[in-house]
C-alpha cells in the first residue's frame, strides 16, 4: 500500500475526526475506497475504537431506487439507530463512476432525500467527515491521469492542517470584524455587507466545524439584500449534471437581475428559477489550500483552491449567523468560483486584504 | 450481468428471507459480492423493504485487528443498535482471498469474537440468510475454473426448494417418529438413539428454521451417551485450517475412545480435548442438495451435497430436542462427512431409509 494512503487515514481519524478510544465509528466505503478503508481501520484499531463499516455504492443505490415505487418509509428504523448510536461518521467517496445514478428518476431521487431527512440529521449530528480516495474514475472527472491524479489528492490532502489553520484564522479575523467587502476583478465589481456574520474557519477538522478534507476555505455569509454590482466566474462547474462554464451575475438590492453563460445557460436559469433565496448569495468563500492547483470537477477540491474566490447562490449555512438570526434560505446551494490570480482586489472596509490572489500576509503582496 | 445472479438475490429475498414491504433489512457484503449485492438491492426496491449495506471485508477486518490491543469494548452501541433495529440480515459472501485473515492473533480474534455476543446474539434474532456469491478466491479454494465454479454455485442455490423442502419433510418425518439410527458403510457400523429428538428440515428459508442458501439437509440430534461403534469420514474437511483427511471414529457409550485421521491427526486430537462434549456427537444430517455433487471446501455446500451423511463432534442444536431438555454441550462444532453413495445403508428401527445413497421414496431404490 502507497505510504500516502496511511498517512490520508491517520490525517482523517486523528486531525479531521478527533477519534479517542471508545468512540463508536461509521466508516461508508465507495466501491473502490476500499484501499482507504483498511488504512483507517487500522488507525481506529490502533485508537481503541469501534468499527462498522456500510457499503456506499452508487450501483447498489441505482438498482434499489430504479426498482422501488418511489413511496419511500421516512427515516428506516436500522439506519437512524446506527447513526443515532454513532459518535463519529467517516465518508470514504471514491466510486467507479461518477455517473453511476444518471439514469435513476429525479423524483424518486427527491422522494428518498425527503424520506431520510431524520437520517441525515442523525448523521449530521455526529462528528463527520468527508473525503475521498483517490480513484480512475475521479481522475478521469478531472481528465487527469490515475497517477497523476493521486498525486494531486495527497498534496491537497497530506498538508500542514495546524500551520494552514493559523493562516486562515488570520483572514477569518479581518472578516469578523468588517463591515463591507469590495470585490474588483475580470468584470467584477460587487459590493456586500459581512456585519455581525461570523466567518468559518474549515480546517479540515471538527474542531473547526469543518467536515471536508481536504478542506481550506474561510467562508462567511453575506447580507443577502446588500449585495450590489457584478460578478464573473470563470472556473467551469458541474452543476445538476451539465458543465456551466463563464457565468456573468448582475445583482441589483441583492437580487440577481442580468445573468449570462458561456455554455449550458438554460441550467442557471434554472436554479434562479427554484425560489426567491436562489436569486441571493448565501455564502462568499475563500480558497486557501495552495496543495490544490488545479480545477479537477470536484467542489470537494475546486472551492478550495488557493487564489479563488467562490460565492453560493442559494441557503446560507447557520454556523455564519449571529443568535437568532435567520440568513438567506433556499432549497438550493450552488458555488460559483473565480480564480483571482489575475489582476484583481480584494476588500474589506477598504482595505485591500487580497491582490492578485495573494494576501498581504503574504511574501510578494503589492501594497499598492 | 448474468441472470443467474438475478435468481439468486430473488430466491434469497423471497423464498429464504421472506423480505415483505416496509422490513429493514441489512445487507453484508463481503469484498466482490457486489453484483449480488446490486441485484438484491433490486429486490428490495421491488418490495418496498428498506435497505442499509454494510462493507464485510475481511482486509478490512485484518487491519482492525491487527492493530487494536485485544481489550474491545463490550458490544458496541451502533453496531448493536443496527442490528436489533432489523428485521432481516443477509449476509453475502464472496472475498478476494479465504486466507485473508491468516495472520490475525488467534487470541485476538477469539476476545473480539467474544466482546461481540450481544451483537451476534441481536443479528441471529432478524431472519437472517447465509449465502456466497461465486468469486474467484471461492473457486480457487474449490480447486476449480471461475466459469465452471459458477455453475457449480447457481446449480446449488436455484434449485426447485418448495419441492425438495417436501422431499425433505418425508425423511424429517421418518426421523422424528423413529428411535434408532443405523449405518453401514465403509470401515462404518454405528447405532445412536435419536429418540424424541426433533428433525430439522433445512430447506434455506427462514420458514423452515434454515438459514443457509443453499441449504439441503435433514439434520438431528443423537442422544449422544447411545453412540456405539465405528464410523469413517472419506470426504476431506478443513479445520481451524488445516486439510483433515480420511477420519476414523470409534465410539463406546456415546465417546470417542479411538481414532485415526489420513492426514493432521493432531488437528482432530486438538478438536477431541477441547472439553468433554467435543468427544461425543452433537448432530447427524444427511445431505440431499443433488446439485450439489462435488467437494468444495465450503462447509455451506459440503454439509448438503446428495449422497452423503454427516456428523458432528460437540455443540447440538437446540431446534432438535425437545422442550426442557439439554443436549450435548461444547465450544466446537466440528463437521465430519462420508460419501454414502457406495455400499452403504441407512436403517431407522430397522428399516432401510436409505441404500448406496439411493432414498427408498427415489427410482432405483433396491429394497435388499
Amino acid at each position: 500500500m502507497d505510504d500516502r494512503v496511511r498517512e490520508h487515514a491517520r490525517v482523517l481519524v486523528e486531525w479531521s475526526a478527533r477519534v479517542e478510544a471508545g468512540d463508536d465509528v461509521v466508516v461508508s466505503v465507495a466501491e473502490d475506497a476500499h484501499d482507504l478503508a483498511v488504512a483507517v481501520a487500522a488507525e481506529l484499531g490502533d485508537r481503541g475504537a469501534n468499527l462498522v463499516a456500510t457499503y456506499a455504492s452508487d450501483e447498489v443505490t441505482r438498482a434499489y431506487l430504479r426498482a422501488h415505487d418511489g413511496d419511500f418509509e421516512a427515516d428506516p428504523a436500522h439506519e437512524l439507530a446506527l447513526y443515532e448510536s454513532a459518535d463519529v461518521a467517516l465518508f470514504l467517496g471514491g466510486g467507479r463512476n461518477t455517473a453511476a445514478t444518471a439514469d435513476v428518476d429525479g423524483d424518486v431521487r427527491a422522494a428518498y432525500s425527503r424520506a431520510r431527512s431524520g437520517v441525515r440529521e442523525a448523521r449530521m449530528d455526529t462528528d463527520w467527515v468527508s473525503t475521498v480516495h483517490p480513484t480512475r474514475s475521479l481522475a478521469q472527472q478531472a481528465g487527469m491521469a490515475y497517477e497523476a491524479y493521486r498525486d494531486f489528492v495527497y498534496e491537497a490532502v497530506l498538508r500542514d492542517w495546524a500551520s494552514l489553520a493559523d493562516e486562515m484564522a488570520r483572514l477569518k479575523d479581518v472578516l469578523d470584524a468588517g463591515s463591507e467587502v469590495h470585490i474588483v476583478a475580470d468584470r467584477t465589481d460587487l459590493t456586500m455587507s459581512i456585519e455581525d456574520r461570523i466567518a468559518v474557519n474549515s480546517a479540515a477538522s471538527v474542531a473547526y466545524d469543518s467536515h471536508n478534507l481536504p478542506s481550506g476555505e474561510v467562508f462567511t455569509a453575506p447580507v443577502a439584500e446588500s449585495v450590489e454590482g457584478e460578478a464573473f466566474f470563470d472556473v467551469p462547474m458541474t452543476i445538476n449534471g451539465h458543465r456551466v462554464r463563464d457565468v456573468h451575475l448582475t445583482f441589483a438590492d441583492g437580487e440577481v437581475t442580468d445573468f449570462e453563460a458561456g455554455t449550458n445557460a438554460h441550467v442557471l436559469a434554472d436554479v434562479l428559477e427554484t425560489d426567491d433565496g436562489a436569486r441571493r448569495l448565501g455564502e462568499l468563500g475563500v480558497g486557501m489550500n495552495r496543495g490544490i492547483d488545479r480545477v479537477t470537477d470536484n467542489i470537494l477540491f475546486d472551492e478550495k483552491m488557493g487564489g479563488t474566490v467562490h460565492m453560493a447562490l442559494g441557503r446560507a449555512y447557520d454556523a455564519c449567523l449571529p443568535e437568532g438570526e435567520t440568513g438567506n434560505a433556499s432549497a438550493v446551494h450552488v458555488d460559483l468560483i473565480a480564480d483571482v490570480t489575475g489582476d484583481s482586489r480584494f476588500e474589506v472596509d477598504g482595505e485591500v486584504i487580497q491582490r492578485n490572489g495573494t494576501f498581504r500576509w503574504e511574501d510578494g503582496f503589492e501594497s499598492a
